[in-house]
Parts: C-alpha cells; sequence; structure tokens
C-alpha cells in the first residue's frame, strides 16, 4: 500500500504530472504541461525540416538530429557532403565518456582513416554568430552561470552577450558538435559529439551543429568507454552507425516527421513558467528560476 | 593522420589535460588539474567514513556512496536500520528516467511488498538545515539560477540562503534523495535515486542523503524504463540489488577504501579554478564561471 502511493507519487518527480496546486477548495483548475500541449494550436508547432534534419541510425534505433545551418552553415554544408557520399556508414560511436559527451566518426587512424572524399578537411570555426539578425530570439527570464542573457535562438538552446549582440549556441543534453583540434579551425564535422553532462564549458570553443530531438537515450545508455577520457579500448565496445541520412535523402515512408513546439510560441511561455514554478501537490517550494539546460523542448510524431 | 591528431585533442574536452597556456614563447608552466592532484599533500585528502559510506552491490559492480547525517540524520539512521536488516539485498533498480533519475528500492507493491522491518515508515522531511553550525562551508564564486549562494558542505554540493542562513543539499549529477508521496512526510528512504540530469528543481523539495562517489556510471549507463516516468513495465529490464552494506559492516577485505579531495583546501580552490577558467591550448574562450553541478569532487583509491 505505501509502495502502491510511493511509486505513483513519484510521478510527481516528472514535468507531466503537474496537479491541481494545494490551496483552499475549491482549487482553481491549473493545467498540466500535458494538457497545456494537448490543447495547444497546431500553429505552436512547426515540423522538422527534412533538409535539416539528420537520421542517425544504429542498431537500437534512430537518433534525430535537428541541424541549425543559421548557426553553422559551412559545418552542416561539410556535413550534407559527407552524408550524400556516405562517409559515417559503417563508422561508429568511438567514445562515450560518463556525464561528458558521446562522439561519433571514424575509429580508424592515418593511413587506415576513411577519405573524406568531396568534404572538406579542415573549416573556419563557427563558435559564435555576430548578432541574431534573422533568427528568432526567445528570450528566458532567468539568469544564467555562463551568460547574461540565454533562450532559444530559431528553437536551439543558446546565449547571447547583450553588450556585444554576439550568440552562439549552448551545449546542453543532446546538443551536437563539431571535435576538432587544438587548432580552432581544424573541424570538419567528421566526428561530431552529443553532450551527455554538464559542458558549457564548451560554449563558444567548439561549434554546435543541432541538436538531438528524438533517441538521444540510444546515446546516453551505451556503456561508458573504459579507456582515456571515455573512449573504447576494444573495438567490440564501439556502436556501429548503419547509416547517417538528411530526412529528405530518404522517401517518405523511411522518414520519422517529428514537430517541435514553437519557443515562441504562447503554448512554450505558459509550459516554461509552470516548469520554473511547480504548482502540483508534490512541489512545496517552487524553484522560481529554470536553468537553460533543464527546459526540454516538447517534440512529437506528426500524425498521419 | 588528421584523425590521428583530432582523436587526442579531443583530450582537450577534457578536464585532465589542461595544458600549457598558449602565450609567446617561452610559456610559463602551467599545472594541469591531475598535476596540481599528483603534488597535492595528503592533509588535501579525507578518507570516507566507514560509518557514512554505503555499498551499493549490482551485478555490473559497486557503486559506493557518501552520506550526509549532518543535513540527514534521520533517514541516514533509517537506512542504516533498514541495512542492517537487509531490507535492501534482493531488491532492484526500477525506473531510469532518461536525462532525470535514477530509482531503486521494491518492486512490488501492496500486501507483495517486503516489510520495512523496525525502519520507520515514514519520516518528517529533511529538506533544509536552518544554518550551516558545525558544517564546513566553501563558497563558490559563481552566481547560480537556482540559489543565491552556492557550494560545498562538508563535501557536498550545497545550497545556501544568506539572507536566513538556511542551507541545503543540491541535486547534481550523483546526488541521491529519498523518494516519498505528495505528502512531504512520507519518504522512509526505502526508495532512493540518484539525479542523472537536471533535477536542480528538486531542490528543498526531497531529502538528499548523500551523493555517488565512484561507480555512477554503473547506474547512469542502465536502460531507461520505457514504461511511464522511466518505471520498466516488464521486470526482466530491472537490475537486481546483489546488496547493501555500510562500509563499516564489512572486514577490511571487503572494503573499496576511497579518499575525497577536502572542498576546504587549496587544492580545491587551485582545480576550481583553473576548470572556471580553461588555460590551456584547446580552449580560446575560458568560461570565467562554472557551475555548482559542472564541479566534480577528485575521488581516488586509498593507496594500501
Amino acid at each position: 500500500m505505501r509502495a502502491a502511493r510511493r511509486t505513483p507519487r513519484l510521478a510527481g518527480l516528472a514535468l507531466t504530472l503537474l496537479a491541481t496546486a494545494a490551496v483552499a477548495q475549491p482549487p482553481a483548475k491549473t493545467l498540466t504541461p500535458a494538457e497545456v500541449l494537448d490543447a495547444s494550436p497546431k500553429a505552436d508547432w512547426r515540423p522538422l525540416v527534412p533538409e535539416r534534419t539528420l537520421y542517425l541510425d544504429l542498431p537500437a534505433g534512430r537518433v534525430i538530429i535537428e541541424l541549425s545551418p543559421a548557426f553553422a552553415p559551412n559545418h552542416v554544408g561539410n556535413l550534407r557532403v559527407m552524408t550524400r557520399e556516405r562517409y559515417f556508414d559503417g563508422l561508429a560511436v568511438i567514445r562515450v565518456q560518463d556525464n561528458f559527451v558521446v562522439q561519433w566518426g571514424d575509429p580508424e587512424e592515418g593511413e587506415r582513416a576513411k577519405p573524406l572524399g568531396s568534404a572538406k578537411p579542415r573549416l573556419a570555426p563557427e563558435f559564435v554568430r555576430p548578432d541574431l539578425k534573422g533568427v528568432a530570439w526567445t528570450r528566458l527570464p532567468d539568469r544564467d552561470v555562463y551568460a547574461d542573457e540565454v533562450g532559444f535562438a530559431d528553437g536551439f538552446p543558446a546565449a547571447r552577450d547583450p553588450k556585444t549582440g554576439r550568440a552562439w549556441l549552448a551545449h546542453c543534453y543532446g546538443s551536437v558538435a563539431v571535435a576538432r583540434d587544438n587548432d580552432e579551425a581544424s573541424g570538419s564535422a567528421s566526428q561530431l559529439y552529443a553532450a551527455i553532462g554538464p559542458a558549457r564549458q564548451l560554449d563558444r570553443n567548439l561549434t554546435v551543429v543541432g541538436r538531438v530531438m528524438q533517441g538521444m537515450e540510444l546515446l546516453s545508455a551505451l556503456p561508458r568507454g573504459t579507456g582515456r577520457l571515455g573512449f573504447y579500448e576494444d573495438a567490440k565496445g564501439r556502436t556501429p552507425i548503419l547509416k547517417l541520412r538528411f530526412a529528405s535523402e530518404l522517401p517518405a515512408a523511411e522518414r520519422t516527421p517529428l514537430e517541435a513546439l514553437r519557443t515562441d510560441s504562447k503554448t512554450f511561455e505558459t509550459i516554461t513558467e509552470l516548469k520554473r514554478n511547480r504548482r502540483d501537490a508534490f512541489y512545496k517550494a517552487p524553484a522560481g528560476h529554470i536553468d537553460l539546460c533543464a527546459v526540454t523542448l516538447p517534440v512529437r510524431p506528426i500524425a498521419p
């Protein structure tokens, strides 16, 4: 009986179960985030654009990544070339460092490395944009440890320097970025990583190309590499990449159509506020704030 | 060749490889955190106290948890009773919700639930301490999204309200806390969870009893539950708890002696500053700040 009550109550730990506020009866009905989403107008959602959506197909399933050519046009372009030429097919997840990053690309080095084909082997960094012209900017109300202004830029978690106007994509859980050498112009997008732990110190130091919209658990639950920095010491530990494709390369039947909540919508604002200040019966002390990386973007299949 | 260089350079992504600063030659030698740790006096380290150290033994290995009776005396006391009476042995990890929590305890409910024995079935909450009297407090220099003051309290990530003096343990990666029902006095420590993603909104709402010092990847890499809130739908998905023991219950040969860096040491201050502002050749824009939950506490085996 106790356990019967406790287990669902731990429901209270999740975002989806905000209940009515615990006020004097009769309580005013407070919508839960799930109810807010269910009641949201279709116009508050945007379909992922196939030309900007990558499918990373692993044996366990599909990881779906939305790319940001607005922040990383050249790296996304290079990724388009490599994907078209099937560079990634047959490569692998080569590194999982607990609470930090999952990285994939070519496990081989030197002469045994897979040729990059027509893709550029080096690209100038795209760490920061000079401004947000042409980018929809939804600012979050809270202060941030790493930047004076944070929010969502075209739906991607991002930060902005109000003094200079410069803006950059942030390293939150699921953010996908380009590995490089010490030389800041040494990346090509042939090795990518996704953040699985605190990594904001990488902001403005690496080119973030997008973020995972579905299937993140296929990366985050992989066995941790036991080598230095989480690289797999034994090739058998690696997870093979079956194929990497832009959604636009596939026939409709092989696509996974998703839509994301628009971060410039009233629905997003309402849900963010519900998460900043939990008013359900479980929470006793609403936080009053929310960290940029604690805001998760609602994503759902598009009803056929 | 490119890959040969890129792979180690991603070394730059990790804390352990801070190299000399990229200044005009000859560069002043900047110690890496690893070098700082190697050079640290023995007095900057403290052994984990066996009476406050829990071993959660899973089939894949041992998760080592340091407990905080200073913040949660009654819950730690109850845990001591339950552990002595072998309450947890044979129970299981029952929930893994991606980017949120891993939870363990009794998968059965109602009449089939395992009796709690002499342990109390309900405890008053220990969410917040009225002050930090008797607790060593190392304040971090940075602002925080969730609290005006953050730092380490007896080595545990914590927050403090400078107006009231009240203090509480924070939900960072690896923090271990007590599941409960909506009633704030309904927890007993018979179900515990560890945070594997952003969970600071739970601060001051749940009783944090400690945090994982070693073996966190044995929890964080578990398959995500596919049921509601990450509960396993199929009992076969659960990970059995072989046994839960205080280190002090075991003979010396079965213990895993660890020591942690003292957070009130000069070494800790130096390392934290090296992480706040990365000066190695990889980083181009030092963050200038560090989030409480991005500070990881160095832990190492005690040389026999």
